[in-house]
């Protein structure tokens, strides 16, 4: 029987307990929440990297470049990371770099692992169904805040955790997938009230985004699951069930 | 108004939000229980070492040595990290040097905070009057299971921040601080139930341990804060209200 292991932040990732596994990305607010949309409108590949620097450098190149920090998109940057900037006919077949204050750098400790997706509330419901028939170990990584924990990230992987318990896919379930499952329990029925009190909706609420946060706990906009293919970010579709 | 903050794996000590705070101590099963326990019992000092050679060192030197690996007490030991083996006239005005799996670790990553005290359900009382009169940032490391999250520390933690946000003495929570208080909601009926499920316990139940945990649980045994000092962890008592 699979096990399924949530990380709270990519510092923890290198002392998980599950090796061999699946990794799901989770930055809801609003890297992976980005992502998913992205591909929903027809973007082509995600370059993810970690700095700066290196965002800059594509951009220099002739890239798209959407870089994020602190929540606020960089200046020389085409994109930030609101899913609103990829909406529409602009990102359509197109290669898109992206840097961000915490997704990316998920990404990157992750990117060794079997096969690394993109999770969001976007396209919950086709990461379920494609995990489900897996019969493999599972890692919830969640981007958190510059390593710390963070609350929107946690509900997530409750709410899969759920998911996936309810169909039998994990039964013993480790320390971290049992907290996650009872925080989900408590927040089900309204996911944006519970996050009231967060950290992060308190930041993004101060910058006016608070549009992006009922866009990003919305669920199954779409059934494309991104998936890391050598060192892009790719589309991959599976039909809802 | 100062703030409170719940680091889950000495791992992310680092990455904390709240610089100069006070710090607890949190490894419920069984080093936090342990020395607050030798503590009531009379013991004088522990000198906490992260390495079992550092403490195979002082053995060799004479003193008393407390060290457990896995769950279990090293042989040449004369203590593990059971409660039970502090009970009693032989550890009164002695010095103990102790290292264990995940608690020592806790302390060596904290040792230059403002100040550094000792938590467990057996000393919460007494800890939770002290914190209300020192307006100051409040941070609590739990040790967890080699870096990683555990339930048990997670459930005290949850504890000491329902009581002192009750208390008024916090307003505006972190998310960690948050997502512990949901957590101690669910569990405060029957902690020991709660815990039915978790990782630690299951390992303990094995090693017939279960005596120890339902001792670890159990609430204001002591008045004792157990602080560190310099490198060594003395008393500090304070009368329970």
């Amino acid at each position: 029987m699979p096990r399924i292991e949530v990380v709270f932040s990519p510092a923890l990732y290198s002392y998980r307990e599950l090796e061999d596994s699946i990794v799901v990305i989770i930055d809801i607010l609003r890297a992976t929440s980005a992502i998913c949309t992205a591909f929903e409108y027809g973007v082509k590949e995600f370059i993810p990297v970690a700095t700066t620097d290196e965002a800059y450098e594509y951009k220099k190149k002739g890239y798209l470049v959407g870089a994020e920090r602190n929540a606020i998109k960089l200046e020389w940057a085409d994109f930030g990371n609101s899913p609103y900037d990829y909406m529409g006919e602009h990102v359509k077949d197109k290669t898109i770099v992206l840097t961000t204050t915490n997704g990316t750098q998920a990404i990157e400790v992750a990117k060794n692992a079997s096969k690394v997706i993109i999770g969001s509330f976007l396209n919950i419901s086709a990461i379920c169904n494609w995990l489900e028939k897996q019969d493999k170990d599972l890692v919830l990584l969640c981007s958190g805040w510059k390593n710390r924990f963070n609350l929107e990230d946690t509900l997530f992987a409750g709410a899969v955790v759920t998911e996936l318990t309810k169909r039998k896919v994990y039964e013993e379930l480790t320390d971290s997938a049992l907290s996650v499952g009872y925080l989900y329990e408590m927040a089900k029925e309204d996911p944006y009230k519970f996050l009231a009190n967060s950290s992060h909706r308190r930041r993004m609420a101060k910058l006016n985004l608070k549009k992006d946060i009922r866009y990003c706990l919305q669920l199954d906009k779409t059934s494309i699951i991104p998936t890391l293919q050598g060192s892009t970010i790719v589309k991959w579709e599976e039909v809802l069930a």
